[in-house]
């Protein structure tokens, strides 16, 4: 990773100001919740400035009965608490060669919270879904005009679409992150939690839900967060949707220095989609052999385990390199080699780490 | 439209020499059929050299029946002869304000031709297409690698698909072109016309036929030749198609001199999709009246019409504006303002000329 000057704020780093995107210092991670205040940021535009009094959520397009609802009474419909583990579609960027255009993310473009909310198969029950009902488009209160002459002309808003499916299984309408009330970063007055999805899914400020009966192909799901999937030797242009299996290392950070002849804990996370994570490896010697890892507490489906190793460093000083990586119960594991179909997502290849023995 | 040096071979218009793009001076038309020596050339990559004895056309994917079949056995099959009209999805761009990126095709970026081949249905019942095909993706042999950070990495290959329903109708696979070989410059051996399409359709060096049961998201229609369709207040990213109704005028040309106080013939063509040019009009006064041209010859599906205007130009000398539309049997007609959705293409609204009467 880039050794780039680093301006904190909140403790966190400031990757860009306007719009704001904030990440942790994932060697900050200690717990399997993120506290809010070391939770990363991701925005497009302005953090749009939402009374909760004058907010409605409208949810229309394919349904026998639109309507729609206010805060207040959202509040009273029947909610849940899962916890759930967001990743930046670009998290990792900063390790990519070249450079590439995006947020440089480190490491830290990840969290996990406890998220409570309305299910949102029962506003879809609600609203009676038409049977020709593909897909649901998330729509956000963020919007703004894109430098980039392939965006559409004029105003933007952030949305994003889900299959009808996924919608109906396991998404959630959070208002509260940590039991606290969504803070104006992370969506305020209300967000998508589309587990096991890079969190692009997971549009923030929601303020419109949009029964379709045809895919959408909005910007944020051709001109941006797509990748190329090759069909034979043809490539597709797909949106993103799931994230990949990943073990990261939270300690001892790059370019660390560590005792030699001692035992040092090292620890982090992995994560995957619609699956377990069922081991982590780690390797001290830059891949050459792996050893297993202790996973720590159970496995939760769509967030992230954490997991530690017992190093017992070398007695001779010099550079070792530390790589993780994590199995799932799908038989997944991580690639040695970034795959330059997935363009400036999707970065999951093993990343090797630095550190000095001493 | 800019004043450009305009550079000329064998009487076309040199847009680019590598890859060639060739316009026909539009002030060139005089006849519904453009002879092969005036008709613009579009091309992406360097053209293929192929040899007929060593070509083979592949039909492949969601068939009972994949086969191949070479140049020899393709000119045995039934065959038809239609006129059809081909205009660049970019046709008019070099009139845009500001300007965009794009080969700066003035009006030149269409023609006529008579094109003989094989109906497409004949190869697709032949392979036998399974009831769940959705889409035929037409392959070309021209490929290369583009300096897009959007494009998919290596090398790509110039593919475009259009639904079965389409290629089932009228879609021609042509190997003559005003009855003479198809010349390498517009695909030989073999290439596909799509009748009323914009020509990318039209994939020439044809070597692939693959049938697919899901939509086709290649980068030549979504990245490219694509514009943003609005669905409510949401724009959805949709690959170009259909040609939209206009009407150009090929004399007097751009900045002409004509005499004053006589009659002139203004002349042009016009064009349509899946309709009939019905009426063209022109305006001598910038748009603020309008009369009745004549159309020349009986209307054919998918292919232009001439049209011939006498007007008798002003008595007192000065500038004069001329404005030509056209309406089709389906009621559209050019809008006067530039749509900023259609992108860098589908350029057809009102294009007016200045004249000299002296």
């Amino acid at each position: 990773m880039q050794q780039d000057e680093t301006q904190l704020r909140d403790g966190r780093i400031v990757r860009s100001e306007d719009p704001l995107n904030l990440e942790m210092p994932f060697e900050r991670l200690d717990s399997f919740i993120t506290p809010i205040e070391s939770f990363y940021v991701r925005t497009h535009f302005p953090i749009p400035k939402i009374h909760r009094d004058e907010w409605w959520l409208h949810v229309e397009g394919e349904v026998e009965k639109p309507f729609a609802i206010n805060y207040e009474e959202l509040l009273e419909l029947e909610s849940r608490t899962i916890p759930a583990t967001l990743e930046c579609a670009g998290n990792n960027r900063n390790f990519l060669q070249p450079k590439v255009k995006g947020v440089q993310w480190g490491l830290g473009a990840v969290g996990t919270a406890q998220w409570t909310g309305v299910p949102l198969s029962i506003l879809l029950d609600r609203a009676e879904v038409k049977p020709e009902a593909r897909e649901v488009i998330l729509e956000g209160a963020d919007r703004g005009r894109l430098d980039d002459p392939k965006a559409p002309p004029g105003e933007l808003k952030f949305a994003r679409s889900i299959p009808v499916s996924k919608a109906h299984t396991d998404v959630l309408l959070a208002y509260k992150m940590n039991d606290a009330d969504l803070p104006p970063q992370h969506g305020f007055p209300l967000r998508a939690i589309v587990p096991g999805w890079y969190a692009m899914a997971s549009i923030k400020w929601l303020q419109r839900i949009i029964i379709t009966d045809q895919p959408f192909t909005g910007y944020y799901q051709t001109m941006d967060y797509s990748y190329w999937r090759r069909r034979g030797d043809m490539a597709d242009l797909a949106p993103l949707t799931e994230m990949q299996v990943k073990a990261e290392i939270a300690k001892p950070a790059q370019g660390k220095i560590v005792p030699a002849n001692s035992n040092v804990r090292v620890h982090g996370a992995a994560w995957t989609s619609d699956g377990e994570i069922t081991k982590v490896e780690l390797s001290t010697d830059g891949g050459a052999s792996w050893k297993e890892a202790n996973l720590i507490d159970q496995a939760i489906l769509n967030a992230w385990r954490l997991w530690e190793f017992e190093w017992c460093t070398p007695s001779k000083p010099g550079k070792q390199t530390l790589v993780a990586r994590a199995i799932d119960s799908r038989g997944r594991t991580q690639p040695a080699e970034r795959d330059p179909d997935r363009g400036t997502y999707m970065i999951n290849h093993l990343l090797p780490i630095s550190i000095e023995v001493r």
